[in-house]
């Protein structure tokens, strides 16, 4: 499988170009930079690009890798349904096809397994609060991932009418932190950390928990390999690693 | 619902009778104890016997209760092929064609979810260990649900043909702790302690952690309750507590 | 050692009754409620009394004790400075001169560990969070020990001179939790937890986790047994179980 | 202050000269390697030479060093006590009489401290075990600082009199770890980890956890700045981080 990279020389990019290099069934084909022509990517050279450039101009990158008749997986973020629905369009007018568009908001496999092993256990117990903790450089609280897994365990304690959650807290106490459709979310910021998400659930006697620890960029890169032999397998537009791993 | 409970007065027993007490949907029928005649337990006042006694006694027990036209959960431990094979046979000459018997080696929901997560998680991490910390008292390491993960673990990995996992270590160091089915396990004894599980996994820059804590008895409850709703949905014997969530 | 217990049939006083008789230097003297006579306690017959009552008689149990003459240990909540005061004059004026009361807000020996490892830890580190978790029944939140803990930290680092802790969120987001003399502190309020406390400490490339765990009231025997050995070497009037560890 | 690396291109040496060219307080010196002079280090340019070398040549360059006037930190391992009888000789004989040398196997005050507050809370729990976690490239199993924790543990218990830890685990079994000095060790080997230490202390109801998380070589910086602020203040020869904590 050969891989070219848009935005090699990026902080992900840097990552990305040393896992192809290090996979053994993968091939290293072009580095690209946004002073290169993106034009040089084809199915003549690669199988398979991955975009992690910037908000800005990832949408043009793929919908310039779509023309060139290659598949195309996109770590960058900013995606949204107007942007979206372009690639969807784009796509349907591919040379190729079978060609394919994947786009994932994280490629960590702990944080995606830990979003949707929450989604499973949270309605056999009484409670389920989210602890996320970061660096201290981060500028948003509570994170998009913590976020994310909170609408995931309401959504699956409302499927399967659960009651609400006991909490005789007097007053909107600040210690209880946010409360994101129903559940309790609290952001930690401490030195030392990068990214992680505790989600902790309880029942009389009992607690569980499920935790994700991305301690660097190199966490990413297992789902990005993972992503770029699974993208042929997928026709069109798909969204979250969730959907390439076998769940 | 109108739930017996057998072995009323043993540790777990008196747990069982307060906690279908204070269950809304269900009524405590009879409680009965070695002394007891068990036949008293009929359609006419039972839905549901919960059997929490001892090993020598819990296959008369079941069989009893089959020929009694009740169905029937239970919690205590000991069952092997041969016993199972028995209540087979009398399920199949059962008074009722619909009749149920459910058995579960542990009727703690996050054990047994953390099982099941284990499962699904281990092939998509290169490493994977489990660590299980129990009360001092306990005579045997590691716990029998530990060893139960070690194997869901190394059958996961095995399906998905994943490589060894990577451990430089020289020699066979005893830090290492027991080797499961090339699953390494450590067991903790600690004062304060009751039944807990964890499993790590970890990738490059990444590491997952999926735990059960059961602090007392009370943890078996959810589990114990949620199999008395659901056994009259599943004629026949159905061993584990897994079969009845909806995993 | 005899021990006589005031408030033995109370929650904490009962398990102080049991934790007595089994302790080997121990013997169990008297048990008094609140429809008996509390000068019956005298040295006749008890070394310590041991007090777990409520706010509203503690004070006056204490007073009567000490003009019985016996020493006293207190786990009743609700003191201030003024009811403290009132129990060092009583000291001044007791039959015996090296008389010893001694009092203390929480007698889990992990808990106050935690906090004195926080204080020694804290200007250490660049960063410092508390996460507080306990049963979904509690009214207050944050708990008074990690109020307690915050301000240890606070203490700690304003002493040392420390630089303020990064923290790049923009705006007063909920999820950050309260901040207490400057130390963010969070609030889980989980079914199945009693009483626990996390503290995060953090550095570049490094973390410290310093955690106390009371699964119920047994945690606070040791502490109790403790403070009834050592209140006799500590004339007058002691606060707070850090000081009878050798710390 | 100003401050030359020895070892200045190694893993470890490169790190003290981005945290030397960090630190407010502090000048980059000289930066040598194996293939440079070492007596261009002297006092016309040196304050504190830091040495992250191979075992091999670590001696030579303290003694060279002692020689020429300067303060010296050593990161280097494979000391003995014939070693540092060398430097403690060579330090007799200094051009300056309040010269300094200091040496410590572990730089990370998480470690440091972990190690230190598991010896004082070690006599007042019944249990204790260590468990470390490391990456799987570790040849060794336990790490020296587990074996350095368990002896902690184990002197401070003895100098308590502390009765035997409970267990009443049947035979020797492989998953109860390595008991060093009477506690038991256990090592996890997980990709994604780097250097991380729990202790578990247990007491009826109760436990406490003291960990230390060193998730890269940064975490090691922190201490050795801190080690080249206070030599100066300790003349002679120091072993042991803990020494220049305030401890």
């Amino acid at each position: 499988m050969r891989v070219s990279v848009v935005g090699a020389q990026g902080r992900m990019g840097s990552h990305v170009v040393a896992a192809v290099e290090a996979a053994e069934d993968m091939q290293l084909a072009l580095q690209v930079d946004s002073s290169d022509d993106l034009t040089q990517v084809s199915p003549e050279n690669t199988d398979v690009a991955v975009d992690f450039t910037v908000p800005d101009v990832t949408l043009d990158n793929v919908l310039t890798l779509i023309k060139q008749g290659v598949n195309v997986v996109v770590g960058t973020t900013g995606w949204n349904d107007d942007k979206l629905a372009q690639v969807r369009e784009a796509l349907a007018q591919a040379p190729r096809k079978d060609q394919a568009v994947f786009i994932a908001p994280n490629f960590a496999i702990s944080a995606v397994l830990a979003d949707y092993f929450a989604g499973i256990a949270a309605p056999y117990f009484e409670s389920a609060e989210v602890i996320e903790a970061h660096h201290p450089n981060k500028l948003d609280a509570p994170s998009g991932t913590a976020v994310h897994t909170a609408h995931t365990i309401a959504q699956a304690r409302r499927q399967a009418d659960c009651a609400p959650m006991p909490d005789a807290t007097v007053g909107n106490e600040p210690s209880r932190g946010d409360v994101v459709d129903g559940v309790h979310v609290h952001a930690v910021r401490l030195r030392g950390l990068n990214a992680h998400e505790e989600i902790l659930l309880g029942n009389p006697g009992e607690q569980m928990i499920i935790r994700s620890d991305c301690f660097d960029r190199a966490s990413f890169m297992p789902g990005v390999l993972l992503a770029c032999r699974k993208v042929g397998e997928h026709p069109g537009l798909t969204v979250g690693l969730d959907q390439f791993l076998d769940l």
